[in-house]
């Protein structure tokens, strides 16, 4: 669309029609505003509503993207009007500030900038003090009577000019800077060390030398005529907008190659004229709190890079009041004036010129999480936008950090400081927690059972770490990805989590393990940010969010909280727009609460398999996998019935009749043996067998691709009598907890279906038990069964499937993984290549892939629809918390989403902006 | 179709037009024919058909399939002009015969036999002896001087009719037959212990106490009236087209419930009257060898049940040359008939009544493979059938039979007889073979040097048993199923295999297997049959097949061979017909030579990994594997690279200009690298590095699913000098091969595409190599470059990757297992349990599963004519073999498939039979 607006003036402008190329702003008036950030780039359209609205912006034109599109789309030539346009805004600038290009008493100094629609920070080239030549410098010189300045503006331009729009450059790899190289050699020859330390003299010599360099390399002298300049400049503003870096970066942020950049030439201001001149970078409020202060710094008798360089220290904005308190009053009336009238914190620069503040750029600022929850509640508060703008304008991934515990700033960056950060792995559970090493499950419990807060250490983590898990602080992996065993589970439990560190090497026999030559060993204390993916030696102060001290821990009064309150107010905005229903993963109680907390409306993944791990009931599931019979596998399950019985009465009670989606037994049964031979000594003596026959079934069981192999239904329909105990277990603790007077809504997951028969079977298996364990108890209940989707042939026969199945659940977890061919635990080895390579667009098993994944998807439900219209469609894969998929699984038509607890907010969020768009779009 | 065609007939019925329900045949004329199978089922037509040719068939009559179905669909009511219809053919039957339903003089005795559209052997019930009751059976005893056959006859109606006809059956599980229970306790009353023994009195008592059992278990008494009980076994007939066992049936070999059965009322003959009376099944033609001799059994004074149940041994059929000269040249003038008439080969029934033939049923005659060849390719040569007809007939998978070497079958009785038959495991290589148990590859290497024949036995195989199996006869593996990869690699190489022979439990450190108790150690003898799935204790006899003598190892002279002439005029007639293009699977020059010889016009996938284990070029292999740098990465393939080139240059050479696909690298590095500690010792004394660095290596590759793990072109992607390497191997080998006159057609393709950028990568590479290798060397050779489709994203990406592919070839065998989440080498554990509950019709790794990997296959094809119309499309998974596979890829309009040498036959037969499907569809 872009292309053809842009084609089309093109086209006009060749037919001769005077399209508009350049647009003038300055001394109150602008040919554009604000909305015209397509034709005048984001800088320019900020410039030119900031003159509009009475700020001290230095005049000067814009030259559209228009322009640059014709430009690349005609060979590099100019549309034939343009430098017509361009003569007339010279003109009306050099009326407006009494000044001249090249004049000799009062020369025009202007600075050529791009602007693209979306801001590409550093990507396209700048000129500075374009005007000055072999004349116009001693002019200036005179006037400012500051003939070192002048000497060392005129020197940077000729060395940009010689830069940006010559092209001498450094020709290899190794090569030097030319231009640095000789000003180094000149230093050298007066010997001083410091740019500051050159003369006025050294400088003039210099710029002798840089134009002889020109010269030399491209055989061309630099131009001393202004216009010449300037068009020289705007030519390579527009080349950059081709350059090696902006395409990298434009593929990179996916902004179209049509847009095109627009060129901003502007008046120059300097504040290095003197102590009554200074520069500075300002923000309405903090960007990191949010809190509505202002927020900035500057530095006196500076340029704009030297605040960025970081060579001498700015002051903080408060300290202008007492340095230039006039100076100081007008920009705070500006900051009110830019968030009065852009409703948004802005991030802006700032230049006083003798006394004079002049404006060069605002635009809005970034912030943390913390901040974009607060300043948009807060602007709401204060009428500067309405609630819904303020929802539209959270990024819902945000709220993770206003949930997250986070490392106390300052001993954190002491921490640093003092050599401490030992590596960096993926940021996998967000937030910050501190403890001691171990290297297993058991010391983990062991010592949290001491009292000691613990951090689990492990390569990798498996369902048989899970004690661990909960029991320690958080979790360090030095294997697998965001998505890995101990991701998914740090993520559903909240805690902090640092996977895939792979500068660390454990050894579990020692107890040690090594990171870059440093050796820890068990016990010492280590500190994890898992929104950041640090790991540092010894420990960083910690502290819960207060949203989690008041909702979770309930330690926190919600009155004292205003973070909290906030929250809880963008919450019931969302809950308010939102269509698609949000649950939550969840397998214990205690989860469950969590989620209903965050507003959670029913539990979409109840694994059931995870509640085998905890305490001695691991002993029975492994006599039923041990069983040789069918009579033994029964008796064993029957040891099982009342734990499972008991853990869903559990779940039931505390979700008071929303909806539980309980899933099948799903993991490959080898998950559930020990596959040392300690253990499996330990097992088969609890179990009275001999040890040989645990190995033997453990490599009986053993797979080549356990993901791809005996699990899910599979297990059901080989061993029925497993649905069988699930299902009686279901139904009774259903029955049990209605005659508590709780209502109950059980959904029954029938998982890793591909084939209809699969799901008949198990079905027939469900109402079978279902019916029998209603006429033991002489009651009723009712209950829904469905399927997880979540192998490609689920998708593909999703018309038959759905003939059987009352709801579908997308497991987009499993579904990426065959539908892509990757395995999420191997694909740390090449998944890095592929973001490198630009290959995948996001981590497939972080944000849904849209054009695969989703496509089947789509598939299921326009299929589904066509066998059970009212067909009930959720998903539950980790995907239910990532944003942009909440808002794919909204566009396609979903029920609900499910994710982990402490992503409920996120999604909930995510799902009102979803509905926000949909507004838009009507 | 079928069900709205008999719902109209229904309908007209209802409505009082006289549709006709019942069909007479007798006396050389019949109102039906052997066309009208779907309204008189296979029977009746067949029985009405030879009444038309003037064969002897008892007169009868047919009551249609229409019925059933109006039966069905009223509530279980006939038409009401039914009745009439009957009445009048029973006076016609009466009428003919000159006999009468309970007549005293002369009863007319009937059997009463369903009748489907497609056999249902044993599924439906049939009445024999129907008009006995307590006066006709005297009559019969009188007429035929033979009271104790009259009683009998007698006895067994009513035992019949009680249990079909009135329900007098056994309750439970654990109940006895009723009938054998009164039949025993008599027995041991009179003191005998067979029913043969049994007198007429004794018989009579019987019957006495049969009708005494129906009255008390049913209330009702056994009906006297003959037409009374032949309302009741029509009944019963049409009622037990819905028992449990039909519908089974019925759904297993997809026969749709609408269908119905018909019902044939038909006199009675019978050929236990005595010496001059017999019985007896004949085929016209040998249906194990297929020759044109007249093949048979009979035996005199005997019921047709007799001769199959095999308490008395059956005479064959040239004997009744001697025992009945006029009977035998009779039937032989019949068996003539038969096949003048209905053009194939027959096996029929029939009963001599006291030296008078008659014709019970006739019906094409099962055949094994070698049987189906020779007799279409004869009929052929016969004029009885035009070549189309022979190619339309003869099942594909015949051809395996033709191909493969096969057992003595006297010394495989002999073998069994003696109990040497150990155990059963999956045909996966067709053909016999007899050799040395050797446990590993190097054994199997060495005693194959020795002259020694060997069969290698492993628990499964890997690439690294790869020279073992070429060495070896053939492969017996105790773990994985028809598609393993001992499996794949057998068929490719025509070697015998039997796969998943559960049963054996090897140690490799003992170099024993135990199976079911008993011990063979390495150097004993087995024998093992791949088409039958048998493993034998000792040697067995085999040899090799004609044509493979005549083809392969050119030792048989063709002229020598009536099966090879007859298979490659098959092959003829299939060239002629088949529209898709057959190419085969090829690693190696023998294997393309083979390949040729069996008919391939190309190589549709040429491994080159296969390539890195022959010979000490796994040492380089690993060498590159184990690199730390780029540099010395490109060290190690350098020395892969002439390697490659000489294979490339073989197999271009070998196929003179044939088109050859050649895969780059695909399975994940580890399955180059030692897994024993031993070999990773010397693999690193071999390459001069720690054998810890070699340990270390391997475990970093280890992955949890390496079926979806590192692979394929995310190899190439991490380390793009492998690609520049094959690329460079291939290239050079074109060139160099071309030079020496010899045309070449190299289609490199990129492997595991899921992302176009993937494809984008990799093609830069090929074509950036190939430019270089073609400047190197001065001339230029023109290439293709595709993909493989072969997971999920792929299928569903296929229009964004078919911008950069110029072919496709859908890999479907990783097709199937990402699809169906189903891994090939773990699914013994359960796909046995699915074809049990019919989950799968057949084995989705052997015949695809067209309603999931097909119907991605289909979109792929859709979305890839859209960017590229003309793309060529082909499939080299191991389904290119599979003959319902080659029909439907046929049928979604690929340009060819690709099989293992030794299926190429089939493939070109099923292609064949898929273009005459399409003109019979015209």
């Amino acid at each position: 669309m872009a292309k053809s607006k842009a084609s089309k003036a093109a086209k006009s402008a060749k037919g001769g029609k005077a399209s508009k190329y350049v647009y003038f702003f300055g001394d109150g008036k602008a040919d554009g505003d604000g909305k015209m950030r397509a034709l005048l780039g984001g800088k320019g359209a900020n410039l030119a509503e900031m003159t509009r609205i009475g700020l001290p912006v230095p005049p000067g034109f814009t030259i559209t993207t228009e322009v640059c599109t014709y430009y690349y789309e005609n060979k590099r030539v100019y549309p034939k009007v343009l430098k017509d346009q361009v003569n007339v805004a010279i003109a009306k600038l050099e009326a407006l500030l009494g000044k001249k290009f090249g004049d000799t008493h009062n020369p025009l100094l202007v600075s050529v900038r791009s602007g693209a629609r979306d801001s590409m920070p550093g990507m396209m080239d700048t000129i500075l003090n374009l005007g000055l030549n072999d004349e116009t410098v001693l002019v200036v010189a005179k006037k400012s009577g500051n003939h070192r300045w002048a000497w060392d503006c005129y020197r940077r331009f000729v060395q940009m000019y010689g830069d940006v729009v010559m092209g001498v450059q450094k020709q290899g790899k190794d090569d030097h800077e030319p231009f640095e190289e000789v000003m180094d050699r000149l230093k050298e020859e007066v010997g001083v060390k410091q740019d500051v330390d050159l003369t006025a003299d050294n400088l003039k010599e210099l710029v002798r030398r840089f134009k002889d360099l020109i010269l030399k390399r491209t055989g061309k002298e630099f131009p001393q005529c202004p216009i010449e300049q300037m068009w020289g400049s705007v030519g390579a503003v527009f080349g950059s907008w081709n350059n090696d870096r902006a395409i990298v970066y434009r593929r990179k942020y996916g902004i179209p190659h049509e847009w095109g950049t627009a060129v901003n030439v502007q008046a120059m201001v300097f504040g290095n004229l003197g102590g009554t001149s200074a520069t500075g970078v300002a923000f309405t409020r903090d960007p990191a709190s949010g809190e509505k202060v202002f927020y900035g710094e500057y530095l006196i008798n500076a340029q704009g890079e030297d605040v960025v360089a970081g060579i001498r220290t700015p002051n903080p904005i408060a300290k202008l009041a007492q340095e230039m308190p006039a100076a100081h009053a007008e920009l705070e009336s500006v900051r009110q004036r830019l968030e009065t009238h852009f409703k948004d914190m802005q991030d802006f620069e700032f230049t006083i010129e003798d006394n004079k503040l002049y404006m060069l750029q605002t635009r809005n600022g970034k912030r943390t999480g913390l901040a974009a929850v607060r300043i948009a509640v807060e602007m709401v508060e204060e009428r500067l936008i309405d609630w819904k703008s303020a929802v539209k304008r959270i990024p819902a991934d945000s709220l993770a950090h206003v949930l997250a515990p986070i490392f106390n700033r300052s001993d954190r960056a002491e921490a640093e400081k003092a050599g401490r950060l030992l590596c960096k792995g993926l940021p996998a559970g967000p937030g910050a927690a501190s403890g001691k090493i171990v290297f297993n499950a058991e010391d983990a419990v062991h010592e949290a059972h001491k009292g000691n807060r613990v951090l689990l250490v492990r390569t990798e983590t498996t369902p048989e770490d899970l004690r661990g898990m909960i029991a320690a602080e958080g979790i360090l992996t030095a294997r697998g990805g965001v998505s890995s065993h101990a991701a998914l589970v740090a993520r559903q439990m909240g805690k902090v989590c640092v996977c895939g560190a792979a500068d660390i090497v454990i050894d579990y026999t020692a107890r040690v393990m090594q990171v870059k030559g440093r050796t820890l060993k068990e016990g010492d204390y280590i500190s994890i940010d898992g929104t950041a993916g640090e790991v540092f030696e010894g420990e960083v102060k910690t502290a819960p969010s207060e949203v989690v001290q008041v909702l979770v821990s309930k330690s926190l009064d919600p009155k004292q909280s205003r973070t909290y309150q906030q929250f809880a107010k963008l919450m019931t905005w969302c809950n308010k727009l939102r269509r698609l229903g949000i649950r939550t993963n969840a397998d214990q109680p205690d989860q469950a609460a969590n989620a209903i907390a965050f507003g959670a409306q029913g539990i979409g993944l109840c694994r059931t398999e995870h509640m085998f791990f905890s305490g001695d009931r691991i002993y029975p599931m492994r006599e039923m996998i041990l069983a040789e019979t069918v009579e033994a596998r029964k008796a064993a399950l029957a040891k099982l019935l009342p734990f499972q019985r008991e853990d869903f009465a559990g779940i039931f009670r505390e979700m008071k009749g929303l909806p539980v989606t309980i899933r099948t037994l799903d993991p490959p049964l080898h998950e559930f043996l020990p596959h040392d031979a300690e253990t499996q000594r330990s097992t088969a003596h609890k179990l009275g067998v001999a040890p040989e026959k645990v190995a033997a079934r453990v490599a009986q069981l053993h797979e080549a691709n356990p993901m791809l192999g005996f699990r899910g239904c599979r297990l059901g329909i080989v061993y029925p009598e497993i649905t069988e105990m699930q299902t009686r277990a279901i139904i009774e603790a259903a029955i049990q907890v209605r005659k508590e007077g709780i209502k109950v809504k059980p959904e029954i997951m029938i998982v890793l279906i591909g084939f209809p028969k699969e799901l008949q079977l198990q079905l027939e298996i469900v109402h079978r038990v279902a019916k029998q364990v209603m006429e033991e108890k002489k009651t009723k209940v009712s209950y829904m069964v469905g399927t997880m989707i979540e192998i490609p042939r689920g998708a593909l026969a999703a018309d038959l499937i759905a003939k059987d199945a009352q709801f579908f659940s997308f497991g987009t977890n499993d579904l990426t993984q065959t539908t892509l061919g990757m395995s999420r635990d191997d694909s740390g080895s090449f998944l890095p290549a592929y973001a490198e390579n630009e290959i995948v667009k996001s981590n497939p098993f972080a944000s849904i892939d849209q054009t695969g994944v989703g496509q089947l998807m789509e598939i299921a439900i326009a299929k589904a629809h066509k066998t059970r219209p009212d067909i009930k469609l959720g998903i539950c894969g980790e995907h239910g918390g990532d944003p942009e998929s909440v808002k794919f699984c909204h566009r396609i038509g979903l029920t609900y989403v499910s994710c982990s607890p402490f992503r409920v907010p996120i999604a909930n969020l995510a799902a009102a902006q979803a509905a926000l768009e949909d507004e838009a779009k009507k």
